[in-house]
């Protein structure tokens, strides 16, 4: 199944799509209570539905995690990314918060942040906790199902922290409006048991950037559930990026632009399809004002 | 004004709080609409009420902050503090997100967690911010109140980040029920204009550990406030942290222990008085299973 979050303009709706048809089901209830139910294998026969069906090309996507719900990166997770940053793997995984406002949908916009020259693009496997806790003997269990990220960074801000702290991933991966997740969840039961084996890909301008598979992980699906859930308990709807291949602009020195068509996309999923904004001005910035004229 | 969030057992609910008179006073409507009415100065003509009154001793006080919001700290922000660390004034604050499940009333129970054998303190000045986006050029007209926080760490997590990623933040401070914060926010209106100076202790078993005061920021509330919303939005009810003083376990070698009670005190605010529980055994570990026969 496809689960989306959409809007046609009014508020924000879970639906089932069929992408044959080109149509959106809206689901009736909460997430919280039939996403468990999804996640326990109940199927489609845990899903109600309300209201008129849609047209998949008249809804807007949005990312497919409601406001309540966390975001958590766990990165240096792809040894040949580390590479990038001139970085030794580490023992452990990298985990982190990004704020929610950084969030857009398959197809919005890319905001250019005013603060960074350097804008760059990490596409990841994206999983979505359904239950409503997790089981560490069992993590993969407590998985929804899976969706595509874009965890787009700053790498001058990255770099912007201070000495004896570490890199600033706050400046540097919660800059608002600049990470796409979807277009939808596909659930776990359309996957083979285990961790997810799938190729996933970048492309800028339809150039190949990023070209892995998630099966090139130092620590699978499952063991990064666990990780972070031992240090900081999921709940049902929070979203675990799982980390980034090589290829990225911090390695390359192609960083986005104004303009660009970044296109990142996991096997089985789908594609996000974010368009690079002019950079936005500073707020309070008299050449912006003068812009504005 | 002070302005609580409390339960009396069924759903979580807003109130103005006498602490005179012991009552509380349950405000009708949502938070998003009469908090921006209060920090543009309405005072307490912005407020309607719902419901009976109840007596202050038989609700409990909740985190004032909806889980829709992020909190956010901005750490590294009094010089003395940072040389318990061994580490130089930074050139900028750093921010960071902390998880909304760490957070726990002003008289909950600190949770010890089972990975760390270092807990820490950290006092904090707490802003809440009540407008529906921040005027970077007057800062402060954005903030609710105050209200009192402690960024409870666990030190030796916090050490455990990559060589050249930097301290582990998440697994430090992200730790499930143990930061206090409250016991409600105070309106802006009750202070002096201009960033608070306000004295800040933080006691153990009635000892102090920490004592100082906010004038002794290095970067104002209003300066922290335009870095991290340059950096990632501001939302009505987001709160920030503004720092700790010196005197920490860090520097100190004196972590808590389970009984512990700790009580984090801002000059006009309140105390939060919560006491740590014995240390949560680890999910799946065979010692917790046969401690629980």
């Amino acid at each position: 199944m496809k689960l989306a979050r959409c809007t046609d303009g009014g508020a924000p709706f879970w639906a089932l799509v069929d992408t044959g048809a080109g149509t959106v089901k809206p689901i009736a209830g909460e997430f919280s209570d039939w996403a468990p139910r999804i996640t326990r294998g109940d199927g489609e026969s845990a899903l109600s539905f309300s209201g008129a069906g849609r047209l998949l090309s008249e809804v807007r996507l949005l990312p497919p995690i409601e406001r309540v719900n966390r975001v958590v990166i766990a990165g240096a997770n792809y040894a040949k990314h580390l590479v990038e940053f001139g970085l030794k793997p580490p023992s452990q995984p990298v985990a982190f918060l990004k704020a929610y406002g950084a969030l857009i949908g398959a197809y919005d916009p890319i905001r250019y942040p005013p603060l960074t020259d350097e804008l760059d693009h990490e596409v990841e496997l994206v999983a979505v906790i359904g239950a409503t806790s997790v089981n560490l003997d069992d993590p993969l269990s407590s998985v929804l199902g899976y969706t595509v990220g874009n965890d787009v960074s700053a790498r001058d801000l990255q770099r912007s922290g201070a000495a004896g702290i570490g890199m600033d991933l706050f400046a540097a991966k919660s800059q608002d409006q600049t990470t796409g997740v979807g277009p939808w969840i596909v659930t776990r039961d359309e996957f083979p048991p285990g961790s997810p084996k799938l190729g996933l890909t970048l492309r800028v301008n339809g150039e190949i950037r990023q070209d892995s598979n998630t099966s090139e992980m130092t620590w699978d699906v499952g063991q990064l559930i666990c990780f972070v859930d031992e240090r900081s308990r999921f709940s049902c709807g929070d979203i675990l990026f799982t980390g980034s291949p090589a290829g990225v602009g911090m390695g390359t020195g192609l960083f986005l632009h104004p303009g660009d068509v970044v296109e990142a996309a996991v096997e089985g999923i789908g594609v996000l399809k974010n368009i690079v904004s002019e950079k936005s001005p500073r707020k309070g910035d008299p050449a912006s004002t003068n812009a504005q004229k």
